[in-house]
């Protein structure tokens, strides 16, 4: 195992810290690193509140800030966060407006969250993303996985908090957001979890594994690696298909590297996706492209696509100041 | 080779066709992909123009856009641009005020911005980049490398050229920020070029290199894999040693990715040279942590430290709105 890192145990903490030395102006660690938290509030707001097994950074910790969320709990690598991160976030950022947890579809997260909210003084409400089209049900979830698209998520409901809109009103938007929003990744090579010390899966020198997920789970099949015009093609049809969007539609696109493809590859992808796009009539309205939803150091992109309205973009376009994302 | 592409021959131009599909609010393709340019352009105002080789995306072409560069001339991967590329990003953004030439220090790209400035009609000066303490000379080069410290340059005199400030002072100015910066990277995994289809170098599972340059470049020695700390302390080290700043000197410290390494690592990186600094009485007064300057898919990373100064630290937060930085 090559990795730039002291010692297994660690990693996470040191990261965290890191995280803070760099981004202080931003945020702080919370409970010494139970929570990454906003470094200033804001009084009356609903809170947002999301976490998740660690190696998938800059999501989430990297999107706490203005105009996202208020707080993020990290877990181990590829491990839930426990019931008390989550209560200890919002004890420290909660308000009597309410916290909205945002939760990824898997097992783990989805109960300790629940846990968490069971537990929590405040009112607290729940949004599970389920974004991957890849498969019906996997490692660790029942249902779809919450992947990538749990980014666009958090940025437009952060955006939404902040002009004050209610716990009730803000849940129903996340929830429409991740209906509108479908996501498919696929791997080059494996990501190597620390503790294990060796990669998760193996592909030969020719093969990819299609339909993957963020944690290195199976995906449709594993085939030869094919051209990036076959990849975008086969990974934008099962997106638009099950979106079912109507031709003029504009989107949101983003492609998402997984942490080992560098930026020429991943911008290479969003002009084949786009062509895809423009196969069916739909405009690239808006577009991000770079490794936010990571698998440590796993080689490969998932392609994620949201239908956008007017009032959808115009919280995409919305001013956010985090660590990862900021524009406006 | 395992990589997100469709041909050899055709990996830049698609990969610029989709910057400027996700970019088009902030820059266009000039001349068919010969040079990346604003969108909109500041009267008057010198025009900053950089390039290089390809591969190490986001540089240079990410940071065009207000507050850093007017133009990029991309070479094909790991080569020099052409001189007639450079020419053409002149007559396109260049101004009576004249065009300040930003080039890393290798043979082949000084030669050729040397003979696009003696052909340009409008006053053309030159910065050279030389910030990598690894070797003494390499390669490519007589003298240092330009590495990943261009990327401070070109922030910084960006934000001079946007306050109007004239050629010969940017010249000097970019001079002055070279001189405070220094550079130094290590290698966990070769880069692969594409056209070569396999990689540079080997590294044996338990060796790094250490002092690589950013094409793949042999550095100081070959070594077995050493904790994130013992990596920083060395490079740190060299940088600092060479620097030779005094106990109190507010720093900005940039820990870059080489394309292969994720964030949770780069942060870490971040942790272990904040302690070196710490260790010789030096402030950690901005920091930057991502993949900016990189070598196509090489695993690893390196870390600059920039000297600062009031003047200098203002015109690192002045505002930029580029693809790849963004703030303000």
């Amino acid at each position: 195992m090559k990795k730039l890192i002291n010692a297994v145990d660690s990693i996470l903490s040191e990261s965290l810290q890191g995280l803070e030395a760099i981004h202080g102006d931003i945020l702080a660690l919370g409970d010494g690193g139970a929570f990454v938290r906003r470094k200033a509030l804001t009084p009356g707001k609903v809170a947002l509140i999301s976490g998740g097994g660690s190696g998938h950074e800059p999501l989430h910790a990297g999107f706490v800030g203005v105009g996202m969320l208020d707080a993020a709990c990290p877990g181990q690598v590829f491990t839930s966060p426990t019931p008390d991160q989550m209560l200890a976030a919002v004890n420290a950022v909660g308000t009597a407006a309410g916290s909205l947890f945002i939760v990824k579809n898997y097992e783990g997260d989805v109960m300790n969250f629940e846990m968490a909210a069971e537990m929590a003084a405040t009112p607290v409400a729940t949004i599970i993303t389920d974004d991957d089209v890849a498969v019906p049900k996997s490692t660790w979830s029942t249902g779809r996985r919450g992947v990538a698209g749990t980014l666009i998520v958090e940025k437009m409901v952060g955006a939404a908090a902040e002009q004050g809109r209610e716990l009730g009103a803000l849940k129903s938007l996340g929830e429409e957001v991740n209906r509108r929003t479908r996501s498919m990744g696929v791997a080059l090579s494996s990501c190597t979890v620390p503790a294990a010390g060796k990669p998760t899966f193996t592909l030969a020198e020719d093969e990819m594994e299609m339909g993957v997920g963020i944690h290195g789970e199976p995906g449709r099949r594993r085939v030869k690696l094919a051209s990036a015009d076959a990849i975008a093609e086969e990974m934008m049809g099962a997106i638009l298909d099950d979106l079912s969007v109507t031709s003029g539609t504009p989107c949101l696109l983003l492609v998402n590297g997984f942490g080992g493809t560098p930026a020429m590859e991943l911008y290479l992808m969003a002009h084949a996706a786009k062509r895809v796009m423009a196969g069916r009539g739909l405009a690239l309205a808006r577009g991000l492209v770079g490794s936010y939803v990571t698998s440590l150091d796993m080689a490969g992109c998932s392609l994620t696509v949201t239908a956008l309205d007017d009032s959808l973009t115009a919280l995409w376009d919305a001013p956010v100041h985090t660590a990862a994302l900021r524009w406006g």
